[in-house]
């Protein structure tokens, strides 16, 4: 059978990939949820037909949606993660030995067991001890958390549908008041060739919130155009000051000491969005 | 009229752009080339329909195809390009006051025409007076100028049809010849994610051919994966040791000093490409 999903990127770009086999599709009370197995990036989580994660690639965006904040700060304890029902940023999270507790606040219960049952390389560390699963909405999971987190990861899909709150001043704020008095929170902030306005809006509304805001890049060929933007807001740590000589290995694929720095090395056409 | 171009980026994944008119469309002795007006990426350059540069992103593969090479060179001044008929790299070379000379060796000239025609932001320094365009098998002109050139620039297509032969062992031992002793090459070589093997083979032929080889990366988001590697060969000058204090400013969007050094710091999984 000649299956093949299509994406549209936005409304005048499309990726299309070969289906071997629709695992699982369901409606959830949020979204569409459907995993597939493709030729090229292997088995897929995608919500209301955007691609979320792939076997493929996945390390590149669960790496460095974690390892970058988590090795700025000095000694992170607890963590939060919004979003991210398909664990990856879990199981990158617990790899951190000074890690005591990371609460994964995800509001469509639907995605954590499709993600249990057909994504384990990336769930695998849901039924880790130090993790704790929250089916909840993340903006009212901070807004009752004052003051309690090391480190807050925004782990959402785009900036449409559920989501859409994740991306406002308000719950930057909430966030900001949710975090303790060294903490850093750190979200996925799309694309800089394909939604540059919402880079450079997000970048501005932190930097009105947080005492240092950083933007840095990766690359998810699975995501439009590839090169993907993470806005870091931190109240104390600058990752710029990591001693990168003293970050300890983790068996990564994308993240390592030297791309902490290099991450952070922006061109000329992603710097000028930051004003 | 709802009109899309798409491009088999592999055999199971497709990009299709959605275009607002055909420039131009013509079957050369070599390929089959057209150029669209497209929504997302502006004008957009297809040979044998693959996307070869777009209007949105084409300074990113033009900037780093060149300015990586030419700042690692204490003074370049004659110049090969092989392919590169759109003059995206002609542009930038000619940006540098120390090139007297920049011979262009594409093998179609209508390649030529139609970038001069349809791509002006591209091509416009194609009538500088330090740039020769030479319609030729680029094969053919290294053999015929031994210890010529400074810096080879490989601009080419992907390793099928036409460009076949500039992928090949023997092509860059023709390189090296036509380099005189202080001489280094650079060639885009594809998609680490989509292509490893060929970037894994590439880099290990050039390794037994130069004293020095690189792998850069940079992001190329009308390219598969958007991530593409640059495979350097240098007779003499490492790009690692250039002072990039001392790189002059040149008015780039994706390259800077700071990239310089950046493009280099390669993630585990394609470190290890390398062996």
């Amino acid at each position: 059978m000649d299956l093949w999903f299509e994406e549209y990127q936005t409304k005048d770009m499309v990726i299309s990939c070969r289906v071997l086999r629709t695992l699982h599709q369901e409606k959830t009370p949020f979204q569409e949820l459907a995993v597939l197995d493709t030729v090229e990036f292997g088995r897929m989580l995608v919500l209301d037909d955007v691609i979320q994660t792939t076997i493929k690639d996945e390390f590149v965006y669960h790496e460095m949606i974690t390892h970058v904040a988590l090795n700025t700060h000095a000694k992170p304890v607890k963590v939060l993660i919004i979003g991210g029902g398909d664990g990856g940023a879990v199981r990158e999270v617990v790899k951190h030995q000074s890690v005591e507790k990371v609460v994964l606040c995800e509001i469509d219960g639907a995605v954590v067991e499709a993600s249990k049952k057909y994504l384990p390389e990336i769930s695998c560390a849901l039924e880790n001890n130090k993790a704790e699963i929250v089916i909840d909405d993340g903006i009212k999971h901070v807004r009752n958390n004052k003051n309690t987190y090391d480190i807050i990861i925004i782990d959402s899909t785009d900036p449409v549908g559920p989501a859409e709150g994740l991306f406002s001043a308000a719950f930057y704020k909430d966030i900001f008041d949710s975090l303790n008095e060294e903490g850093i929170f750190v979200a996925q902030t799309e694309s800089p060739f394909f939604n540059d306005s919402l880079v450079q809006r997000i970048f501005k509304d932190v930097s009105g919130i947080f005492p240092l805001t950083r933007l840095f890049l990766a690359n998810v060929p699975s995501y439009p155009g590839g090169l993907w933007t993470f806005t870091m807001g931190s109240k104390k740590y600058d990752p710029l000051d990591v001693d990168i000589e003293k970050i300890e290995s983790m068996n990564t694929k994308y993240y390592s000491p030297a791309i902490h720095r290099s991450c952070f090395i922006l061109p000329p056409f992603v710097k000028k969005l930051l004003g």
